[in-house]
């Protein structure tokens, strides 16, 4: 694997965490060059929510090739994005009673924080944002500037503006409730704060280390931007798309966000696409205004329609409900025993073993290590890469679930030890 | 087609100009529902040099698909990375004794060019950019900084700082030389302009109106660059893969920037992808600095690596260089001659028929319509849209080029002469 | 007056509160061209600690004119600014163990806190201020971005950036510890939030509404800065010269902070001049690299001089203990017990009588000009400007300040007994 | 003198360059402790255009202090300020058919400045300004960003944005017009560039280095800004108030700036003052939205007066005018003659005597130390400080004038003779 390390850049990071050669992967699993299997509790960062090359996903792209269906067209109007847009409108839309206009920015999720952003800033002619410590949005200017990692935001090299961070939801000592703490500076003409063009928001922060809003401080939330004329931009990339139990992760507080993105699991197989759901009297947009070479990617849009109708036949959403409880189960019983320091939080098929109060060093780093060598793939997330991620796909088998629960738990228990032990041969 | 009026944003731009609904695509054409075919002068805006639905690399495709390939991994090692990292190598880089790392960014040009700039920021900890009027790069914050179309730039929301903007070589009148006036600011103590990070290129500027920046101009640029210790960084997005006769766009003014983008056509299948090529000494990134969930798009390598060995098996930039004087000589003769107003501009198989100064109104417009009605998909760029823009697969047969250059000739006559006779009318 | 109105731009405001022609002035009293003669609590913005034309500073003014002392010389060395120099030295630092460099930045305010500003950002390499809710720096565009106030702010008609609000200490609801909450975003690193170079402080808050940080938060305050190597300047500019008690406000608390701006008072004759004292290892400008023609005002040396020694020979800070007991007295039992909603807030010889909860209304704005008509001239501040404020010059004579004292009750009591009886009659 | 550098900051500039410590002045001489008598070439940088301690006003500041006329009352209406409005009205706008409102920023340049771009950006309803390459407008925050000088730039910390700088008129090579460049740049919908709220010019460029304006090129310049909207901000800070044998130094192109801004002189005796004046129908200014403790200072406002009574009781303007015309004679004979590389630039009695291109090394500074020790005081301005700047006062008697330049000239022919022995003997 010389080649990576003499040929791409020094930014590569997954493959430091995870180094193996992959060739093939099914379902939940990902195999390697030398046969090794590995359970993906990562789904690709979400994106997978489907499992890895879905058969049911896969015929109608395969079809779709080999019938020469256009497969680049920009946003002009194809059969594929067509049935798409109908799909979508039929099994998601309209069956919650939502009133949306789709966009398709450019496929990356970055792309569509970028075009929430400015079409927030545009409808409401107000330079400012609000964003949530612990948030992610991506990297590009405009998302890096709402995003709160400062390891990221160092990487900009310039200031980035415009933008206020409130403490999120229940990450915030002593009692500090951020919707008070927002009312109080919007209504001080003194907060040294304008009123922003929106506030955009995860509803479970994932990268932030699985915070799960509550449902209270949702409807808060909203309903204080309905009160103070400011958008509200939910960015469902990560957990939209059924993660948790829901189609959208909003659904749960019955609230109804002015902007919503989605990315990652929309397009059902891994293939880049975003979209964004705009409420009809906000799109103001002129045409081409917001553009790009691969918006409209019509393979995407393919898999896209198939993913819908794949959710919808296996009902998966049932299905997550389920396997959450099962889920749930097993960390609080048999993880959070480990040690009494161990926190668990997550909602539907996302949850994060927090393990930042279990004592000093990389613990984390080598539960993830040692997790690897026991053929599972688990991200670390959080303040430190001290919380374990666990997202497998949404469709993965109860035995496969379990499987990789047991594995972790090995690991936590086996780094633990070793390092019990070595903290007692560092006191002799 | 009432659906994407209904459901699909007001953003929607190519299909106002190319109003109908298409579903297959082969070669140089595309098919519509109704069977109507299209000769492509647009090329998926340079995405699609390799032809829409490539045999050779669509086998390929469908291939690793059918095989359960690994479709989604983010940066991690696969086997479809490494072939294309080695193919990219031996058959790119390493015959032009060519150096470079290789990073990819989320799988858009603006998602390479904002990780371009973050990285020249970063090696020089200066905050300023230069760009040329008339460039475009991208949508995002930070590319969007350093496009100069204020349609654009008015959607930003907030002001677009820390970026120049320098008269792009042959743009601007009487005489202007923007090597002198850059060298100029840059020896002024009291110019207002601190030495900027990096200049960002293209070396024909597209969207800007196919201007082509002569050799000697490109070679006193990266002298300056060199001798002020600033970084060049060559956008090749649509320029790049072929596009002007050699593989990359600078190889004809013997020139190395400091970092290369690529996208559009690297993946040779109209699918996501887009790269850096970073000189092996700026490549200071801290692992996973910049990321994005899509980075890595692997049907996009597997489909990348068989274009590089079709653009090889096919001689393809032989061939190119003989179409070009084809379609030189066919523009200078056949359409200039039209109206001596017309000016042609090109270079390779990118070649714009400047109709800004033939007489009034949406001129521009009116002729794409009428190719439009005529079977050919065309483009218009530059200031006021008034420039039409000659880009087809580079593959494209000389028969189907012809055709679709009489069919041009024949709208551009037709228009005109309505035109006029609308004007004697209009003057009785 | 019609040559205010007629020439005068409509920015001119403080003369709306206090529309009078004003011919002279002396003490503690301004006089109008009519004859008539206003009790001053307002002491020209806190410039006039000293009393108008004090007598001991007139004399040395005079004299230096008569004597053709040099009147303007930038920052060239003078007689007037070594015997400043040597005064502030004697007098002030050095009792006080201080060791500081002196500045002379334009001499307004804003000019020393821009001054501040850039100095913090070169010293620390960072981009970044943290202000508090509530304060006032000015209205340049530096001074501007640490301004709290939105109608100051919208004026700047540009994004004010590098500038994170923090809320100030006693002003937030439900026991919200700012102190605490500076802790925590710094120390966390999803925050969003920078390091700052600096801090910026007032100690008490004068536009703000007459808010007087206790002395542990404060020490807090500093000890937090101590230990983030964040610096933290103290803007002193209308609470410093001996208005609190002491001669800097913050000598209360024991703190020393790295670099204090003064103004204001600090001629003693309402001459303009501001000064920032800098701990000696920050004095890293280079030379004249912050500048400005009106630096070293050489008629304010003279009279600052004369104003150190005034202050001493009078025991001045005594006196001000003195008359702040007296008009704590006054206001808690007089003022307060005319409205139980009534707040007084104050220290030393600056005291906010808030009368934001009595009612509905232009209250404070019927007081201030019924206050006019009975001969005094009283400010108002905070949000909404509720709060009356009660400056006067330190050396008021005790009659002055109990009749200036006595006149605000009898304004508050006659505009509340009218409030109560219009409502009455509004409610017939 | 141990005590300023012990005492004040290390940014202290001027003294450096004139290392006496002074004690008096009078006219055109300053005057030292060990009783050494300069001649002044450098007038306060422009705030000394009626000489020091001018008899005739220095007659009413005295009377005004000894009557206890009110000193400081921020913008009130007092009789000082009404006899200002009224002269400034009768002896200055009102014979040139000027209307334009007034208003007192605080009393320092930059206030004025940052007044004007804050008005400009709130009218126009723009972020950007056009400023000149070369010029300088202040060193508060906005005022720095319009100010072209790197050395102060850096200063500021943070980038400067919102902010383009164009060529000045003569300073650019090769014919470039930069009326040509702003007309292209404004008119193409590609620059990148955004139309300004307002340019800001100043008609000299003083510390740009002497470079004076032609007249057609104002003419162009003004009648540009009327064509695009865009307003023009003339900053007369140095050379406004007689400088240039105009009372406004716009007065010979025939213009009208929309806003124009005063200072150093306005005051006539060296008291910190400033103005703007503002086309009526662009004062559009809230009540207090831009205000400052010392705006409106008293006692300038008495000085001022007086000074506009001397300029016209002297006819100042024509004994400019004469005088000026000696000056140009003796610079262009007995100067130029020195060396033919010497270049003469100037007019009214500004004049720059350039060294640049006279050899290598700090010729300039040898030639302004020599100058102090013969007892001139003279400035070096422009880029590397090159240009020696020849600004007395404007009542200076023609025998100081003379005696001023023959000190200078003495020094130029010194300094060269002896670098030129020097390399004679480097070269041996």
């Amino acid at each position: 694997m010389d080649i990576f390390g003499n040929i791409e850049s020094n930014v590569r990071s997954y493959c430091r965490s995870f180094p193996d050669l992959f060739t093939k992967a099914k379902g939940s699993k990902l195999v390697a060059a030398s046969g090794k299997e590995y359970i993906d509790f990562f789904a690709g960062a979400g994106a997978l929510n489907y499992g890895h090359n879905n058969d049911f996903i896969k015929k109608q792209v395969i079809d779709y090739i080999m019938g020469d269906g256009v497969i680049h067209a920009l946003d002009m109007y194809t059969q594929a994005k067509k049935e798409f847009l109908v799909t979508f409108n039929e099994y998601i839309l309209k069956p919650r009673k939502l009133n949306y206009k789709i966009q398709f920015p450019g496929p990356t999720g970055t792309n569509a924080v970028e075009a929430a952003l400015k079409l927030a800033r545009k409808v409401k002619n107000r330079t400012g944002i609000f964003s949530f410590m612990g948030a992610f949005h991506g990297m590009s200017l405009g998302s890096l500037a709402v995003t709160s990692n400062s390891y990221h935001r160092k990487g900009a090299g310039i200031p980035l503006d415009n933008v206020t961070f409130i403490p999120y939801c229940n990450t915030f000592s002593n009692g500090f409730d951020s919707i008070d703490y927002l009312t109080q500076i919007l209504a001080d003409s003194h907060s040294g704060v304008e009123k922003p063009a929106a506030i955009i928001l995860e509803t479970v922060q994932a990268e932030g280390g699985i915070n799960v809003a509550p449902v209270d401080w949702l409807q808060r939330l909203a309903e204080l931007c309905r009160q103070e004329d400011i958008l509200l931009i939910c960015d469902d990339i990560q957990v939209g798309c059924d993660r948790t139990g829901t189609y959208f992760s909003f659904e749960r507080a019955g609230i109804i966000p002015d902007i919503v993105i989605l990315s990652k699991s929309i397009s059902g197989y891994g293939f880049p696409l975003s979209l964004l759901l705009i409420r009809p009297e906000l799109d103001i947009w002129q045409p081409g205004e917001h553009n790009g070479t691969f918006r409209g990617n019509q393979l995407a849009f393919v898999a896209g329609r198939a993913a819908l109708e794949y959710r919808k036949n296996t009902s998966l959403s049932d299905e997550v409900r389920l396997k959450a409880r099962l889920l749930e189960s097993f960390l609080k019983e048999q993880i959070a025993s480990i040690h009494r320091q161990i926190e668990i939080r997550g909602i539907g098929m996302i949850w994060g073993v927090d393990l930042s109060r279990c004592g000093e060093g990389d613990l984390a780093k080598e539960v993830a290590r040692r997790c690897f060598e026991l053929g599972l793939i688990i991200e670390r997330v959080g303040r430190g890469d001290t919380v374990m991620k666990i997202m497998p796909p949404l469709n993965i088998s109860r035995d496969e679930l379990m499987a990789g629960c047991q594995i972790l738990g090995q690991a936590i228990r086996e780094t633990l030890s070793r390092k019990s032990a070595d903290g007692l041969k560092g006191a002799l």
